[in-house]
């Protein structure tokens, strides 16, 4: 980075990383620059931040950090994207808004933007200052993880809503499988 | 990675990242492949695991996980090794020795090695069956990040034991003030 | 404290400070003494417990431990009650109900008496052999910190039910953005 | 043990422990050995597993875990079964799936089976290579913790539903009492 | 407070409060201002924060985080000092430096100076911007807590060098027993 | 238990279990009650909480919960002691002295007499109210766990100072290589 590129934090939980994810990449980090503003045209860099990644086997974190590491890695080894434009990082909780800020900034290298549409996240940067940015949500109705996730469950087609390295990892994973055992739980 | 290639994680605390750890990476992912074991040939990707990540401001941790990841980072960008060979992770403690490998794997791809000369993580990823390669030591005397560390305090040529980035980065967190700041706690 | 006197907690988690709050207080301080009970008469202080204090920015527990202990402390200083007659203690949570009151009795002053109408916190303090008041609730259905809460939401009159203190500093906290925005999460 | 032996790990939360579990106990360590498979004649010892043993006075772990373990000895004591052929562990919850088993591995002999029709535990030890048991549920409606809670709360008969040593110790520990006030609680 | 004045927080263990800690109270809040520097004159406000709070029963932390509240709270009362000049907060480690400023700030009502003579406390609050006091050390060999808890353990006058009130407490609270006791362990 | 039983809490971390601890317990439960005061002939039952159970592979805590509670229970099974006499309870840590005790009654059964020599046990015990036994030390420069983990680390017989049961366990964990393993960390 020069002194004069910024770097934006993409926080989220990946579970899985899906084609909306993918998109909202390639938005950033993309050559039409013709819609940006002009404080996107600097950043030079995204921090992919892997949230909540102490978690897994559950209904909602179904993949381990790890699993969702190599997901997003696996990917964009095989996109366009340069790879001295990423980095990821996992983030496990620290279960307290107040200090979560503090938290995530002592695990990434430098930022100045975050990249969210969550409400609270957006709430917690912005109180400490960051600039934030919301992508357009694109067929927010099927493009989201926990629709991946329903229809996992489910027995349909969630494979058209991942980018492909993912589909063969999940599969790799036992994916479907372990959310099938885990969605059973009557408790 | 195809089906016969393998990953090693190369786990340390990089506080900060120096010349003898960049060799221990460019001697298992390097070209000259001579001396190597047969396993060490099937080596194509490295996880370099950033310990006590959660650790900063302390004597033994002067910096932070973020600073740690970004050290190494930038080292690698301006090295010859591909992106392609490398994945950064950092690694907080979680105090239990016998979790610890659980916890590791949790976090990270699937790995089949792993490189130390700790004796204790050597230890309890042999007995979780892992293969371990300890690279020969150079110059431990002078090539140790406590040795780094105890330059700083001292005020003693402490840059030619790092590589140019880390010791740009160093500059730019003000890394040397914060340790002797640090070193002067009476406590 | 002189040896017959008696100290009372009031644990709460005040988010935020309300005016039956407030009558709490009064009343078991208060001058009209005639309704107590004999113990509530040797009652000389009130340690006034801000339990979920490490909490902030959720629905239940919008504001930060340290803004709930201004709220208190400004309404009490601006009341008749002098200031040597309370203490307030933020109480951060332990999740573990069979040590959370000897986690509460090592952060406050030795105290004999609990003031209370939650029924877990009567059950485990009685299991520990204090004494337990439960004041009278006086109109329960738009007195209580979750109506202050749904109404800041719902953009309806809340000042009302809080001390002029309290208002000012949820204005001053930004505290009903603050609130509208967590609500709006659908996560 | 000798060496041709098995141990098994029968885990759950026993709040309380009831006339299923004792049966299931009884299935695995008794006599009638006909309907057993192979490696079930093999198992010499069981380890009873009390899980979640940090909870307590909650409505789905009202017992202590001490409590909960001294239900379980006093039955077995008074049972049949040789106290050779069983241990009572508790196993506090650590919060995250993907470490659970080192951890319950960690507090335990070494084990090869575990029992269980928990989905989430079998996933979670049949990704570690462990044996399944998922032994027959008797009557699952009504010889259930859940309701024996329930018939707690709402005062009917769940003194048939346990052995008569954990209807003794519930009495002592004023166990009614206590599921009552806790359910009373409107939050 | 008024808009142009300030708070300021003064943090210790303060195990136990001595005659050294209240003479920086004096001189922070008291009369005589000709040697203070601007923004010392308008400090309207000291947040003792009383530190590592959930520590108690060690060598460096023999008090409660209650015990120490209440030794603060009744030399101050006893003190020409008036009592909306300041509040006591304890405040819990989190062990992580690197989110401790953002700890503090959560647990407190909002303040811009830091009073301390501890280098890793100034530290991370420079860090952070604020304004750091660091007030001139009267006798530091013998004003100091660890001398008075060493004079206890040895059996030497420590009352004179605590407030009036402080020696009645640590005697009411069998404190001179309590540390002998710690001390004699040999681990 | 009958109602004027009593049980004893007898707490250690036993890394290892060894001569010294067996005798403490033969004495308490023993038949030849001609020295024991009063308050001993009632004890019907002993708790053997092990403590600091979530500890391994540290010098001073080389063996897992499990494994100690493995080597307790098969010397116990092969002693004269009866098995409804004795409990073997995993105590983990808490790291915080003024909840321990809270924390160690929740996970045993109710217990009436600690049985310890630790002075810091002692006092926190004493401070709620316990009695306690300080058994008499027989031979404490040898028996004790320290003498044992010295003499495994440089070679000499250590054999001798434990139960046989605990030998042939200690060697099947291959628990001599272990602990040499981690004393040899420079760190």
């Amino acid at each position: 980075m020069n002194d004069l590129s910024l770097r934006a934090l993409f926080i989220g939980r990946f579970n899985p990383f899906h084609n909306g994810h993918l998109s909202v990449i390639h938005k950033i980090l993309g050559e039409s620059k013709k819609t940006r503003k002009k404080y996107e045209d600097q950043i030079s860099e995204i921090i992919i931040g892997v949230g909540s990644s102490q978690e897994s086997h559950t209904l909602t974190n179904p993949f381990t950090g790890g699993e969702r590491v190599e997901m997003i890695r696996t990917t964009l080894l095989n996109s366009q994207i340069p790879s001295e434009k990423y980095l990821i990082i996992p983030i496990p909780d620290v279960h307290r808004n107040a200090i979560w800020v503090s938290h995530v900034e002592s695990m990434c290298p430098l930022f100045q933007i975050v990249i969210t549409n969550n409400q609270l996240t957006s709430r917690l940067f912005s109180e400490a200052n960051y600039t934030i940015i919301s992508p357009p949500l694109v067929d927010r109705s099927i493009l989201s993880a926990s629709e991946v996730r329903k229809r996992m469950i489910n027995g349909n087609d969630w494979q058209s809503l991942v980018p492909p390295q993912v589909k063969d990892l999940i599969e790799r994973y036992d994916g479907v499988t372990r959310i099938k055992n885990i969605s059973s739980i009557d408790n």
